[in-house]
């Protein structure tokens, strides 16, 4: 009996088709999937459905990109959010990550990644025509680039800020502070990281 | 508007869910649900639509605890295996990477796990008393336990071996051979690995 005659022809398949979620290989498709089917089959076929529900209902927001359930998203039509402040973000997780926090009050775009050539995702795989659009109808104060703090990261942001400054001479463009991180280890610390943080020292 | 009301519930609900997942927390949960919501709104339905047929259609063979389509499974059912050796495996995973090579004819018993203290999966968690049964019934002539080369897959081998010799003291049992992996670098190996090779080593 050859292997293939033996693998049941839908675990296959599953696993094929796992493998077309982004940065899924085999590993994590296998992962997954044998991980999923140790679960009663009740429980899996749950799971199953709510995130057939999550797929069904969110769709990115027409406006800033915005994973979202309604669209515009609610913070796009929420009529309490400052227009006048733009915080350009990477992935909709990093809204989520940033609206934990409480403490922003403005409006998001989400580029929907970052400049990575060596993984074949240039600028026009980007959300960044639409970003110029949006500065040129809501004339921020201010855009807060808030790609993250990694080489791609900056290298994105710098894109960003040339193309804008380009376009909108007068914008007034900042970018999230570097430091340490809450809970971290000097010794274990960058360079970068460390020399930022000093740079940056504050009063106390 | 606090995070709450922002966070869509469908999305929060998916999140949550899948972290009922064995292994799975926050962070792969996000990383599965995000990256699967990257695609096109048919692709991913396609995947879980896929899932959900193989979740409906896998299940436990109720003889060797194999995830299969059919049951007994292709192996247990298959007239030209040689039911006179049994494999001992800790998941069905580990089945399609023996039957992969294709040099073993024998059947197969999946314990669904291995004892493992720390994270409360104790002998009375895994198939052992199937297994007992088995080799009541089957009277294997002999007994690979194929468990991991791991700290856990050598005591659970252990345990599992000194039970059969208890209730069988006649029975033949076996270990898969310890040694270098091909394709590795002697530098970068472990000392039992190592040592084993030496002390297995074989005239050329």
């Amino acid at each position: 009996m050859a292997f293939e005659d033996f693998f049941p022809e839908v675990l296959k398949r599953a696993l094929e088709s796992l493998q077309s979620v982004p940065t899924y290989g085999e590993r994590s498709a296998e992962r997954f999937l044998y991980n999923l089917l140790k679960l009663e089959p009740q429980k899996r076929e749950e799971i199953l459905k709510v995130l057939m529900d999550a797929s069904y209902n969110l769709t990115e927001c027409s406006e800033c990109g915005l994973m979202s359930d309604i669209n515009p998203c609610r913070i796009c039509s929420s009529p309490i959010r400052n227009r006048k402040l733009l915080c350009v973000v990477e992935e909709s997780k990093d809204v989520y990550a940033i609206e934990r926090t409480e403490k922003y009050s403005g409006l998001y775009h989400v580029l929907g990644g970052r400049i990575a050539p060596l993984e074949g995702i240039s600028p026009e795989d980007l959300r960044i025509d639409s970003l110029m659009k949006r500065i040129e109808m809501l004339t921020p104060k201010e855009i807060i680039l808030a790609t993250n703090p990694n080489v791609e990261g900056e290298a994105t942001a710098n894109y960003v800020a040339s193309l804008i400054k380009k376009s909108f001479p007068k914008a007034r463009i900042t970018r999230l502070a570097y430091g340490l991180p809450f809970g971290a280890f000097l010794e274990f610390m960058d360079e970068i990281t460390i020399e930022s943080s000093i740079e940056n020292r504050k009063e106390v």
